[in-house]
């Protein structure tokens, strides 16, 4: 087993890694940035370096300081978390050439999903649900127009270096599809300096349905049921719960093979989660793999019973599973609601700040996984999200009934958060019902509409 | 269903019950002592009222101060939580003398269970397995000795109104027998008004393993898993653990029948529990009935998914259980460690005062149950326990690993606590092999002794 391990991140999942390592009985090591002096993930480390000034680039993004703490304090290897450099591939390769294990999969399979057109490729060849359109990047205005002509208005035209709904364009009808097309290729040279662009089919009313799958380095790989991440603001996940509110027995199975043999194509290790459009006519079509551990993953963990940071260290270190598929079962309902530095009637505007008074709700079935604490101060410079609150009860009812009870207790002064947001949603009768898209967001007002 | 229930205890438990209403959609109404105008079950509850001064037996003792909040606010119910007057048949009566649903059992098994003697010739015609013994109270000393000769030395003598450890004598020879006799007699005449006395075989090395029993007012009974609750101090609980590490599968079903036949031998309603000695050959035997929600019941709700508050509190509204026997199976490891404002260094002493700085810790599988926050003062006039921890893991040497992470997180400073007991418990070798009886801490010394 590692020794020693390097925490490349901050934030809750930097808290959330180095409390998975002490229960191993692991050493961590943190860094951080000038930003985050303060940070609680320097605190619970048992060693914590500075790597550089607030911008990403320049501390978190920057793979030679990285290295070289990690060099120097003889880790055996290295946690990216989410985001950062979770899904560079360079990253994954400069950790293995310093002989640090990189704690996720191989640099190969990191690149194999994060360029979108090769992704879908590769599902197709094993079988996985992909959404009609293109068979790989298009060559010509005359080519999509002839493919839309086959598969049928609104298509949507994305980047294949793409990510995150970045270069993505929707289209209508004929008449707009070529200019489109040539923008998309502009745009797509310009952000992701490749601009190959792809054509597919576009749903429109789809939830967004994910599988997590966890894989070893001797060929198991099992998925640990769904997670509903249809609520989403600009297709930023605000609310996931597990299990899925309309997803049966049959094609959570049928999800659930999808996933392992889309992990099984790319020799797939560690925690991994493949995003499906689930359609409103019940079919699923992968969308796109993310080759890391996610921020929602706390729900999968309740309702399977299964700590997946734990299980991804232990898979990098070459243990086996330490389940099988046959013990996955999913038990009662899990949500978690992302509270955010925003304030909420203020179209989220961002809301750095100093934490006045800070007190997380507890008891049974609540659980919050934060970086903060009372006098935190929440910096300008990175995501806004602040915490995680999740709770589980036996049914999907009752943790809606839960979670508005752990919203109420909630307390955090200083600063505006989207509480109130989510208080709101857990009252929303279309959301109480579980009758959601990904549009929900866009076609009902949660909060009174701001002022100015 | 109940509209409006009126929970009678302050602390952690009042809090508790509290979120349970809320998460049943029931309005809720606290008491406080003017020693309580500042806990948290007043702010969180919809309406409080002050009942009076700090002593409990001037507010949350005295019966008609309760009766007459509860009736001017209107409730439906009375929820007692444990202790103070959760096991009083007069309040469970006078509760229902005036239309209020009492949350508990009836009046009359609170009184059959709360004679010690009476409790355990009842459990014995119920076919629960009790202590070798004399045969109901005992009348004369010469009756005493007849009886020690035929079960052995060394005996127990105990008061059968006494309870919670009080009025209990042991005896290892005949030659102190008959002055310990008269001696008991009359300290539990002095104590509790009732000098009976009764005599049995005295247990020395046992392990305290109690079986949660929950009931409906449809004779519905069913058992749910066994606590191991036998690292004690002075017969104070500390620590609490389901399922008990060394309880095979067939002795845990033997005592969850007996533990149901206790309870339908007194038409038991509600949430129990039945406290056994597990004797070190495997025996156990009937100790006693705890006729309410007991402190530890968080490491039960966790293995077994049943939220045992919010199952009283429907089981009391005429609710059927919303689970079978079937249903239940432990599922994973669950620890509690009290936390209490004492100093664990100088022989436990209480240490109320303000908290000045309070983290609770957090993440996966960790609960808190408290109440108290940062700024808090802890009165120096009620029970020291501040706060629950309790943990939840897939084996119990994780459930290990992950309470010394949670206890090394967990910052309360202002006042002294127990957590370097229990860090230093968590690390202590034969806890961690689950080597422990009821004599555990007497003979083992898990901190450095006080140097005064």
């Amino acid at each position: 087993m590692f020794k020693r391990v390097l925490i490349a991140n901050r934030g809750e999942i930097a808290v959330r890694i180095i409390r998975a390592c002490q229960e191993l009985g692991i050493e961590t090591v943190a860094v951080y940035s000038e930003a985050d002096r303060n940070a609680m993930h320097v605190m619970l480390a048992d060693e914590a370096y500075c790597i550089g000034p607030a911008p990403s680039k320049s501390s978190y993004l920057h793979i030679p300081s990285l290295i070289s703490v990690a060099t120097l304090t003889g880790v055996d290897a290295i946690h990216p978390g989410y985001g950062f450099l979770s899904e560079n591939s360079d990253f994954a390769e400069a950790c293995e050439a310093c002989g640090i294990t990189f704690i996720g999969p191989s640099a190969s399979a990191i690149e194999a999903m994060g360029d979108k057109s090769i992704a879908k490729t590769t599902m197709k060849r094993a079988g996985v649900p992909t959404v009609p359109g293109s068979d790989g990047l298009i060559q010509s205005e005359e080519e999509a127009i002839e493919i839309a002509r086959q598969i049928g208005y609104p298509v949507i035209i994305k980047a294949t270096a793409g990510g995150g709904g970045k270069g993505i364009r929707i289209v209508k009808d004929e008449a707009s599809l070529r200019q489109a097309v040539l923008t998309s290729q502009r745009e797509a040279e310009a952000n992701f300096g490749n601009g190959g662009i792809y054509l597919e089919k576009y749903i429109e009313r789809m939830r967004h349905v994910e599988i997590q799958i966890m894989a070893d380095r001797h060929g198991n790989v099992i998925h640990l049921g769904e997670r509903d991440c249809s609520v989403q603001r600009r297709l930023q996940k605000l609310v996931e719960e597990a299990p899925c509110p309309v997803l049966t027995e049959e094609k959570r199975e049928a999800m659930g093979k999808a996933a392992v043999a889309a992990a099984k194509a790319v020799q797939y290790v560690g925690a991994g989660t493949i995003e499906f459009i689930y359609a409103d006519n019940g079919e699923f079509y992968f969308m796109e793999m993310n080759t890391r551990i996610q921020v929602e993953h706390p729900v999968t963990e309740w309702v399977t019973g299964v700590d997946l940071v734990r299980e991804m260290i232990l898979a990098a270190a070459g243990e086996p599973l330490s389940v099988k598929q046959e013990d996955i079962q999913l038990k009662g309902h899990a949500i978690e609601c992302r509270i955010n530095a925003e304030d909420a009637y203020r179209n989220f505007m961002p809301s750095p700040g100093t934490i006045t008074e800070y007190w997380p709700p507890g008891s049974i079935g609540v659980r919050v996984d934060s970086a903060v604490y009372p006098g935190y101060t929440v910096p300008p410079n990175y995501d806004s999200m602040i915490a995680k609150l999740i709770v589980w009860a036996p049914t999907r009812e009752q943790a809606i009934m839960r979670m508005r009870r752990a919203l109420s207790e909630y307390r955090i002064e200083g600063i505006k958060t989207t509480l109130p947001f989510h208080a709101a949603l857990m009252e929303n009768e279309k959301f109480v019902q579980g009758d959601v898209t990904t549009r929900f967001l866009e076609e009902n007002d949660i909060l009174p509409k701001p002022m100015d």
